[in-house]
C-alpha cells in the first residue's frame, strides 16, 4: 500500500502542477468515496434527546434543566439555518484573512528592514535581498507539495469545476485549507509579484465546506449537495469580499469567474457573508490602531465636482483598448509559459525531479531584476505592492508641469523618482518588468493567484498615460468657466480595472476599484475602459481562469461568444453522434459483452428492444462490466458444477455444501452480489498496477477466459485501465474464496469455455444494477444555442437525443464543444456549415415529427409483435441502431 | 367584428387595471398569432442582391458601385451583430430618457409658475395647484386607456413574467410604447408622487422589441426567441441604468427584479447597453448646459476621511431594521387599497363605468393636501420629488446645534423650516403622509412606478434618524483623536437604499445609492441596513413586484425563501399528481372523447400503451380535439354516404363526385384537414359569443351529436368555453361546405349516431397531430429544490414524472406552488409535511429504482405479448392508470 499512496500523491502532484492531466475517473471516484463517506458519517450517534429529557424529568430541579435543554435545542436548531452558517464563515473567513495579512506585513518587514540594515555592504544587501524570498518561496512550494498538492495555484478555475457540479477529489480538505494558508502567506510574504485573490477564494470554499462538516454534527441539513453548491458559491464571495474589503465586488467577480448561470436566490447568500465578512476584516484594522474607522483600503482623494472632462475619455477609451490587447497577451504569456516547460522533455524530466528548483530559480531571476540599489532603481524595486499601488493612486502628478514647478517626491513616492531619467521611463520599465515576471512567477507551483499584480500593472499603465495626458494638457483641458487640471490617479483607477477586468474577462473589477478606492466619481470611465478592455481581450484569447481549465484539461464548456449568432441556427441532429452502443432490456449477457467490446461511453443507454429504440434509462459501464463478471464468476460456475454433483451423487455431499455457503459469507463480508459490486468502486482510481497487486499467476489462469478476452480487447496494451483493475481486484475476492473451497476447481479451460457461452447465451438480469431512469433528453430539433443552456445549466455531461421515445443519438460535451469551436471532425458527426440548416423552423419540426410518428404508428399498426419476431436475432442490433 | 373588438378592449382593461385576471389561454394565443406573424413576415421579399449585382456589372462604373454595394452589404451584415443592437437600444432609449426629463420638468416648473404669479388670491392659487395635477392625470388614465390600457402601471411584474417565457399579448407594441411614453410623462408632470423606474423599464423593453423588429428588415437574425429574452434582459438593465444614470446598478437591479436565474453570458450586453446609455444619458445634459461635466444625478458632498463612526452603526441598523418593517407595510397596504376597490363590487362597478373617476379623486385629495400654504406647509409641499432627494441628501445639520447657532435654511431648503415647528416635526408628518399617498397614487391606472416616491420617503426616514442622532450627540460620538460631527446627510442616503431595498426585495439599491450620489463612503452602513431590510421584509411580505404578479394572477413561482431548508427533503412524489389521464398510442377516438370529458389538462401526456405507460410525448388538448372533431365531422360523415351509395350505383355518380371534391376544396381554401385545424387558433382567445356567432340553429341541429355531448359536458353552463367556441367555429366552417354541396344530409339523427358510434370505434390515426416528442421529465425521488430550480430555470409549466421511461405522475406549476407555500390540499396530491419525507437519499432511491425496473423486467419475461392480450380493454385504463 505504501507504493499505492505513493503513486497517487505523485499523480496529485501532475494533477495539481499544470502539467497534470485530468481523468473523468477520478471525478467518480471521489463521488463514490464522497456518499460511502457520507454513509459512514450517517451511523454515527446522534444526540439522543427525547431520553435524556426523561432522565432529567426525575430529578429535583427538573424544570430549570428542561428549560436548559431546550434552549439548547433551539440554538442547536438555529445552527441549521442558512445566516447562521454564512456569519460564521464571514467572521472565520475576516480572521483568517486578517491574520494573514499581518503576517505578510510581517515577512515583508523583516525584509525591508533586513535590506535596509545592511546598507554597509552591497553584497550583503543583495544577499539578504535574494536569499529571503527564495528561502519562502522555496519553503512554500515543498510544503505545498507535502502536505497537499492541490492547494497550489490560484483555485478559481477548480471552484469554476466543482460550481460546474464535478467533484474534484481532495480539493476541499483541512489538509489542503493549512497547505493553502501556510503557502498563501510565505509566498506573498516573499514579496514576489503573485496576488491572493484566486487563492482567497479557494480558502474560502474550503472553509465553507469545512465548517459545514462541523456543523452537521449539530444538525442533519449540510448534507445536501445542492445546498452545499450554494454554499460554496457564497464563500467565493466571501473570499473576494474579505480580501479586497469589496463585497459587493467580491459577489460580482465570484458571480462572473466561477459561474455560467447564477440562481438570483443564493445573491442574497453572497451579499450577507461578504459584507459581514469584510465588515469584521475592516473592524478588525479599526481595532488595531490601523484605522481610525471603516473606509476603503486604497482610499483616494480625488476631487468630487469635475472628476474629469468629457474630452479625456477618448484617452480613458485608448487605455480599455489597449488593456484588453495586453490581457490577452499576459493569458498567451502565461500558457506558452506552461506549454514550454511541458513540452521540453529534458527540462520537464529534469523539473519532475528537483521539484524546489524550479521556484528557486524563479525567484532568484525575479528578486536579482528587482534588486534596488541594481535595476530596481528603475523600476520602483523596493516598493511592495500595496505601497506600489498606494503611490500609483496618488493624487498629485508627478511629471513635470511646465519648467518652474519640479514636483516634490516625499516618503515612499521618492521610490518612482530616480535622478538620471524621468518618472516616464521608470514607469515603462516597470510595465514591461513586471509583466513578463507576472506572468512567469504565476507558473510557480505555489498558492498563488496573478490578479493583484496584473491590478499593479493596470494602474502603472493607466498613471503612464494620465501622466503624459498631464504633460500634454499641463493646465488641464479648457473649458469655459474654470481650468481644472487632469488627475493621473484617475488614470491609474481606469488602468487597473480595465487590465484585470480584460485578463479576467469580468466588469465587476469595476467595482471593485470603486470599493478599494471608496471613490465612484470616475464611474463613466472605468466602466467605458473595463467594456473596451473585455471586448478586446474576449475576442483574442479565454480568461486566463479558462486558459488554466484547459491547461489542467478540466471539463469545461465554452462560452457562446460575442455575437456568435450562426450558432443559433446550428441543432442537435446536425452534431449529435448518431452511431451509438446501447443496452436493450431482453438482451443476453453475449450483446453486453459486445458493447463493452465496441464503445467506450461511460453511460450506455438502456432501450426497450432494438426495434422499438424506447429510451428507459441510462446504465454505467462499470455497472455492465459488473453485470457479466458478475454472471461469469468462478463462484457461480462451482455452484453450478455442485449441484450438477449434487443432483448426480444424491444426498451424500450436502452438508459440505451448506458449510461452503457460510464459509463464503464469512470471508467476504457481505452477502455475494453486493461483494462483486464493491470492489469497483476503488478500481475507477487510476493506480499503476504495482507487481504486488496482480494475482498469482498459474492459479487464475483458467478463469473468466471470456472476460479476460473482453478486458484485453479494451487494454492489451495498458493492463492499468480501469475495469481492468477492477476485474483483478474482484478476480482476486473471488480467487480467495475459491481457494478456502474444499471442492477445487476440477474443470478443464474448454469445459469452462463452454459453460461461459452457456452463460452468455442467458438474458440479462438488470433487477441487480443500478440505472439513471431520468437521463437528460433533447430532441433533434434543439438547437445549439438552448443545448449549451441546458448543458450549462444542470452541469450535463450528456444527453441522450429521442425522437418520440426512441433513442435516436448522443450529444457529449466533446460534440458540443466541438461544435462551438467550429472543427467538427470525430468520426460518427457530421459536419455541416453552421448557416447551411438555417431553415423555417415551425413547418419542418413538424413535418419532422409527424413522419417519425406516423412510422411509429404504422409500424404499431402492421408488426403488432415485432419482440417475438426475431428473439434470437439481437446480436447484431448493437452494431445497426435500426431506429433512424 | 366590432363588438369582438370592443369587448377584446374590455377585457385588456381588466387585464392591465388591478382589477383584472390573467388567463393562459391569452398567453397560448398570442404565441400562435405571434407564429404566424413570423410566417407571414418570412413572406415578405428579401432584397435580392446578387442579382443586383449582376446588373451593375453590366455598366460603366461597374467596380465602385460593386465596391458601394459590398459596403453597404457589410453595414448590413454588421447590423445583426449584438453590440451593435445594444448601443442602438442604449442611444434610443438615453435620447428617450433626457426628452421625457426635459418635458417633464417643464410641466413641473409651469406648475410652480402658475402657482407663484396667482400668488395674491389663495384661493386661486388653491385652484391652480389642484386643477393642473388633476387633468394632467385624468389626460395621462384616459389617453392610456384608450390606445393601450397594457401600459398601465410599473411594467417590472408584466416583464418578469414575459422573461419567465410567458407571452403576454400585445404589451410590447408600439401602441403600447407611445401610450407609456405619453402617460408615463403626463403622470410625472403632474408633481404625484409616483416613479419612474418601473415604467421605464418596460419602455426599454418595449424599444428593444420594436427596435428588434425594425433591424429584421436587414438581416434574418432577429427572430430567434431565445435571442429575444436575452435581448429583453439587457433592456431591463437599460431602462434602470439610464433612468437614474446608473448602469451597475442597473444591471443588478433589473437581474434582481426580473430573473430568477440568470445567464452570466448575458452579463455583458446588460453593462454595454446600460453604461451607453447612462453616458448618453449625462452627455445629453453636459451639452444642454444643465452641467459642467459628466457626475452623479444627486450628487452629495459628505466628507471622505471620516464618514461615520463605528459607534453608529447601531444606528444604522436600526433604519435597516426598521425600514423592513415600513417596507412590508407598504407592500401590504398597497395590495390591501387594491383589494378593498375590488371587493366593494358598488366602487368596483360604478368606477368601471366612470374610469376616469379614480385617478381624478385622488389626485385632488393628494394634491389638496399638499398645497402648500395649506396642510403642505408641514410636510415641504411645494418641493418636488428631485427637489426633496437633493435636500434630504443636504451635507449640513439642520436641527439645533445646542442654543447658540440656528441653521440658516438657505434657498430650496426652507420648504423644511416651519415658523411654528421644528424639523422633525415636519419629516415626520412628511414620512406619514407621503407613505400612504404614494401606496394610494401608485394604485392609479397610469403608468407610474413606486421606486422614487419609497426611495424618498427612506431618504427622509434616514435623514430623521440622522438629524435625532445629531441632536443627541451635538459634537460628535466621542474618539480619542478629533471629533467628527454626525453627517445626517448619511443617514438619508442608507434609509433611502434600504426602504426601496425592502419594498423591492432587492440589495442592488445599494449600488444605486452609490452611483446616485457619487459617493461610496458609506458602503458598510448602506450594505448593512439594506441587508437587514430585506432579511426582515421577505420575512413578512412579498415584493411589490410579487404581490402585483400574485394581484393580476400572472402565473409565477414563488421563491424558496430564507433558511427553507426543510424544503430539500420532500420530493416529487410526494407532491405529484398521480390520478392522471393519458392517450395512448393505440386508443381509439372513443378513448380521446372519455379522456377531454374527465380532465381539464392543458397537455396530455401520450403513452405507448395502458400496460407498458412508457411515455412517448405530450400532445395539446387542442389537438386531441381537432383529431376528434375531424373524425366525426360531417364532411367525412357524408364522403362515406357518397362512397356507399357510389358503391351501390356504380359508376353513375363518379362525375358529381369529383366536382365536389374540387368544390369543397375551392371554398375552404386550403386542404381538408389543415383547415379544420386552423380554426382552433383563435379559438383560444377568450371571446364572450355575440349572437352573431352561434351558428343558425336547426339546420345543424342533428350533426355531430356525439361531439356536442362532449363539449356541453364539459361547458354546459358556460357556452363560451374555450373549446366549445372552437367547436362552433369549426362547425361554421363545415356547414358552409356542407350547404354548398349538391346532395345535402340525408341522414337521420339516429343514423348519424350509429355512423358516430362507429367512427369513435376505429383506432386512433396520430399522424396529423402536432406532438411535443420530449415533454419534460421528472423522477419521482427529485427534490422539491431540484424541481424549483429546474422549473424556474427552464421555465417550465409542468413536467411529468417518469420511472425508466413509465409515466408515473404529473407535477404543474400549482402543485409545486403550493408544496413551497405549504398549503398542499388540491385532490389528488397526497398531503405529507415535509420533515416526515426525511430519509437516507442514498439507499431507497436505489432501491426504489431497482424495484421499479425488477417489475418491469418481470413483466418482460412472464408477459412477453401484453399488447395483445386485451385488445378491446383499453376503454377503463383511463381512469385508473395502473403503472403505480
Amino acid at each position: 500500500m505504501a507504493s499505492e499512496s505513493e503513486a497517487q500523491r505523485a499523480l496529485q502532484y501532475e494533477q495539481t502542477l499544470m502539467y497534470g492531466r485530468y481523468t473523468q475517473d477520478l471525478g467518480t471516484f471521489a463521488k463514490d468515496e464522497a456518499a460511502r463517506l457520507r454513509l459512514q458519517e450517517g451511523d454515527t450517534p446522534r444526540p439522543r434527546r427525547p431520553s435524556e429529557l426523561l432522565e432529567y424529568t426525575q430529578g429535583r430541579c427538573a424544570p430549570c434543566r428542561v428549560c436548559a435543554l431546550q434552549c439548547q435545542r433551539f440554538l442547536i436548531s438555529k445552527v441549521g439555518e442558512d445566516w447562521v452558517f454564512l456569519i460564521l464563515l464571514g467572521l472565520v473567513m475576516a480572521l483568517v484573512s486578517w491574520a494573514m495579512d499581518f503576517a505578510i506585513a510581517t515577512c515583508l518587514q523583516a525584509q525591508k528592514w533586513m535590506y535596509g540594515g545592511l546598507d554597509t555592504n552591497v553584497l550583503l544587501q543583495y544577499m539578504a535581498w535574494v536569499t529571503y524570498p527564495t528561502v519562502l518561496i522555496t519553503f512554500s512550494a515543498g510544503f505545498t507539495q507535502i502536505l497537499a498538492p492541490q492547494a497550489v495555484g490560484s483555485g478559481i478555475p477548480e471552484m469554476k469545476t466543482i460550481l460546474r457540479g464535478v467533484v474534484l477529489k481532495e480539493y476541499l480538505t483541512l489538509k489542503t485549507f493549512v497547505a493553502k494558508v501556510i503557502g498563501l502567506t510565505c509566498a506573498l510574504g516573499s514579496g514576489m509579484p503573485l496576488g491572493k485573490e484566486g487563492p482567497f477564494v479557494h480558502i474560502a470554499s474550503m472553509c465553507a465546506a469545512l465548517l459545514s462538516r462541523f456543523l452537521s454534527l449539530f444538525g442533519g441539513f449540510y448534507e445536501n449537495e445542492a445546498r452545499n453548491i450554494e454554499m460554496l458559491a457564497a464563500a467565493c464571495a466571501v473570499g473576494v469580499g474579505c480580501c479586497f474589503a469589496a463585497p459587493i465586488g467580491g459577489v460580482l467577480f465570484s458571480i462572473e469567474v466561477t459561474s455560467t448561470f447564477f440562481a438570483v436566490r443564493n445573491y442574497w447568500r453572497g451579499f450577507l457573508a461578504a459584507t459581514f465578512s469584510a465588515f469584521i476584516f475592516r473592524v478588525l484594522a479599526v481595532w488595531n490602531k490601523d484605522e481610525e474607522t471603516i473606509t476603503a483600503l486604497f482610499k483616494t482623494r480625488f476631487r468630487l465636482d469635475f472628476p474629469f472632462d468629457l474630452q479625456e475619455l477618448p484617452a480613458f477609451a485608448v487605455i480599455g483598448i489597449a488593456s484588453g490587447f495586453g490581457g490577452a497577451l499576459f493569458v498567451y504569456l502565461n500558457r506558452k509559459i506552461v506549454q514550454f516547460m511541458r513540452r521540453q522533455k529534458t527540462i520537464n524530466r529534469f523539473l519532475m525531479k528537483k521539484r524546489l528548483l524550479f521556484p528557486a530559480l524563479v525567484t532568484l531571476i525575479i528578486s536579482t531584476l528587482t534588486f534596488p540599489p541594481g535595476f530596481g532603481q528603475f523600476m520602483a524595486g523596493q516598493l511592495t505592492q500595496k505601497d506600489t499601488l498606494v503611490t500609483l493612486f496618488d493624487n498629485q502628478t508627478w511629471a513635470k508641469q511646465g519648467l518652474s514647478d519640479e514636483f516634490e517626491y516625499l516618503g515612499i513616492l521618492e521610490a518612482w523618482r530616480h535622478p538620471r531619467s524621468n518618472v516616464f521611463v521608470t514607469l515603462v520599465v516597470f510595465i514591461l518588468m513586471k509583466f513578463w515576471m507576472s506572468a512567469l512567477a504565476t507558473t510557480i507551483p505555489v498558492p498563488c493567484g496573478a490578479f493583484m499584480p496584473v491590478f499593479v500593472i493596470g494602474a502603472a499603465f493607466g498613471r503612464l498615460v494620465g501622466e503624459s495626458m498631464a504633460a500634454w494638457f499641463p493646465d488641464g483641458i479648457h473649458t469655459e468657466s474654470n481650468t481644472y487640471r487632469i488627475v493621473p490617479g484617475g488614470y491609474a483607477v481606469v488602468g487597473a480595472a480595465a487590465l484585470s477586468g480584460a485578463v479576467t474577462h469580468t466588469v465587476s473589477t469595476a467595482v471593485i476599484v470603486f470599493e478599494l478606492t471608496g471613490q465612484i466619481s470616475h464611474i463613466l470611465p472605468v466602466m467605458i475602459a473595463v467594456i473596451l478592455a473585455n471586448a478586446v481581450a474576449q475576442s483574442l484569447q479565454p480568461s486566463l481562469y479558462d486558459s488554466i481549465i484547459r491547461i489542467k484539461k478540466l471539463p469545461y464548456l465554452p462560452e457562446l461568444g460575442w455575437g456568435h449568432h450562426e450558432k443559433y441556427n446550428v441543432r442537435v441532429e446536425d452534431i449529435m453522434v448518431r452511431d451509438i452502443r446501447y443496452v436493450t432490456l431482453n438482451c443476453r449477457y453475449r450483446d453486453l459483452q459486445q458493447v463493452l467490446h465496441s464503445t467506450k461511453m461511460k453511460n450506455l443507454p438502456l432501450v426497450e428492444s432494438a426495434e422499438s429504440m424506447i429510451l428507459l434509462g441510462s446504465i454505467e459501464r462499470a455497472q455492465v462490466g459488473a453485470l457479466l463478471s458478475n454472471q461469469l464468476s468462478p463462484q457461480r460456475r462451482l455452484l453450478t458444477l455442485r449441484q450438477k454433483v449434487l443432483s448426480e451423487d444424491g444426498q451424500r455431499l450436502s452438508d459440505s455444501s451448506i458449510r461452503f455457503q457460510i464459509s463464503t459469507e464469512a470471508s467476504s463480508g457481505t452477502p455475494a452480489r453486493p461483494a462483486l459490486r464493491k470492489p469497483l468502486k476503488p478500481a475507477l482510481k487510476r493506480v499503476p498496477s504495482s507487481p504486488a497487486d496482480s494475482p498469482p499467476a498459474g492459479a487464475t489462469d483458467h478463469t473468466g477466459i471470456a472476460l479476460k478476452s473482453l478486458f484485453c480487447a479494451n487494454s492489451a496494451t495498458e493492463p492499468t485501465e480501469a475495469q481492468g483493475t477492477a476485474y483483478h481486484k474482484a478476480k482476486r475476492v473471488r480467487i480467495s474464496i475459491v481457494e478456502e473451497m474444499i471442492l477445487g476447481d476440477k474443470m478443464t479451460p474448454a469445459e469452462i469455455l463452454e459453460w461461459e457461452e452457456q452463460q452468455l447465451d442467458q438474458l440479462v438480469d438488470f433487477s441487480s444494477a443500478k440505472i439513471d431512469p431520468a437521463p437528460f433528453q433533447l430532441v433533434e430539433h434543439t438547437s445549439l444555442h438552448k443545448t449549451h443552456t441546458i448543458f450549462s445549466l444542470l452541469g450535463l455531461d450528456h444527453a441522450f437525443v429521442t425522437s418520440i421515445g426512441r433513442l435516436v443519438g448522443m450529444v457529449s460535451l466533446k460534440e458540443l464543444r466541438k461544435a462551438i469551436e467550429g472543427s467538427v471532425t470525430a468520426k460518427g458527426v457530421k459536419v455541416r456549415p453552421p448557416l447551411a440548416s438555417f431553415r423555417d423552423s415551425t413547418a419542418s419540426t413538424s413535418d419532422a415529427d409527424t413522419t417519425a410518428l406516423r412510422q411509429l404508428w404504422d409500424r404499431h399498426q402492421h408488426h403488432p409483435m415485432p419482440r417475438e419476431a426475431s428473439p434470437g436475432g439481437e446480436d447484431d442490433d448493437d452494431d445497426t441502431p435500426k431506429g433512424q
